[in-house]
């Protein structure tokens, strides 16, 4: 969503002119009409919906500051999270949420280094799902992502899975998944997919694509996966 | 760069025929011409340069396994780090290195909690060094990213900085700040920028942008901002 910065202290109902930069940039570079909504941020950082007001000048209505600005993604983002070692799977959960995936699924691989087996696997789902709803809180968005029961591989696509043998770009690859405003990212574990898991998830009809030359540690892949896949879905700030 | 994966064991000097669904793509669907090069994996995960061999079929023709395959960034990428506290800083300089980082510059703000002054800034700077070029090992990249002195802020540009504010969307401040396939990014300590800061910044010839209605954490953004900058540098794989 397009967003504004306005040096002064607003409040919902407030009706102001816009700066000359501003309105520039609306109505001609965007060429919004009036009527149309963005966000509005203040000078003390408050957030507000705004909606362009007629001109000239072009001025802005300022709405309600909570019912107008969503916070969640306008579309879907699943991201397929492998479980690593040493609680770095806790960081991408807090991290994943913040970003705005929709929904996480943990997932242990062949090669995994992390197991989540057994009687700490409900342990370890309660966790994240805390971590998730206190990441809400302070990220400023609505609604907790679903972590969902750790399992293995998914059965059906369409996705992207990101190995060092993936033969498409990342861009093509997730711009060709989309589907509905909807995107399923997966990543490998540590010891990275092996041949069966690649002709799995290929059977299941994800599409295999790589994150440049360069091998990209499983902390770093998700992180990275996730925020072109947020890109590819047209997300606002991506 | 194009990348394929061949399911046989390949050495440099071997001329294969392409299958079927790589001839389609990288003739039909790239139109590349023959003497045009690629990348390719063979079976083992071993990584060559491919040069497209005139057909039908087409094929390809395998080049040195280590000269022909860049790591290395083709462009510029210069991430200005914010000095965060608990050892996070040590896991970003790990993971910028991992996504192709060509500087890193420390930067302690108002509101950072860590700070790197006095003694302690030469130990600090002589691990991140260590452990740029140990993440280069790991990644494969040939050359370490300068790790620069930690300090205050840019006082030249252009470059994007990223804070909740930040008007522009990230996908076009990124795209506008292309220099000469050179890039600069910079986002915020724990605490934010300050409005000091943001305003020299700006004078400083850097673009105001943001990453999205949800507040991501520092060691978030970090990732996030350098991840959308690869793919405006349109590096391989991003």
């Amino acid at each position: 969503m397009t967003r504004i910065h306005l040096d002064r202290v607003l409040a919902p109902g407030d009706a102001v002119p816009l700066p000359d930069t501003h309105a520039h940039h609306l109505g001609v570079v965007l060429r919004l009409q009036p009527g149309a909504e963005f966000e509005v941020i203040d000078r003390s950082g408050a957030r507000f919906g705004g909606r362009l007001v007629a001109g000239p000048p072009l001025g802005v209505e300022v709405l309600d500051a909570r019912s107008a600005v969503g916070t969640d993604l306008a579309g879907e983002l699943e991201v397929w999270l492998p479980l690593l070692k040493g609680g770095r799977s806790d960081d991408l959960v807090r991290q994943l949420t913040e970003l705005g995936a929709t929904r996480i699924v943990p997932w242990t691989g062949r090669r995994s280094v992390a197991r989540a087996q057994g009687g700490k696997s409900g342990q370890k789902l309660a966790r994240w799902r805390t971590i998730a709803r206190e990441a809400c809180q302070q990220c400023g968005r609505a609604r907790a992502p679903e972590v969902a029961e750790p399992g293995c591989l998914p059965d059906a696509g369409p996705g992207v899975f990101f190995y060092e043998g993936g033969g498409a770009l990342a861009r093509e690859a997730l711009a060709g998944a989309v589907e509905g405003g909807r995107l399923r990212v997966l990543t490998g574990p540590e010891g990275g997919l092996d041949p069966d898991e690649v002709e799995q998830l290929r059977r299941a009809g994800w599409v295999a694509a790589h994150l440049g030359p360069r091998v990209l540690r499983a902390d770093t892949a998700v992180l990275c996966a996730a925020t072109l896949a947020l890109h590819a879905l047209g997300e606002g700030g991506f």
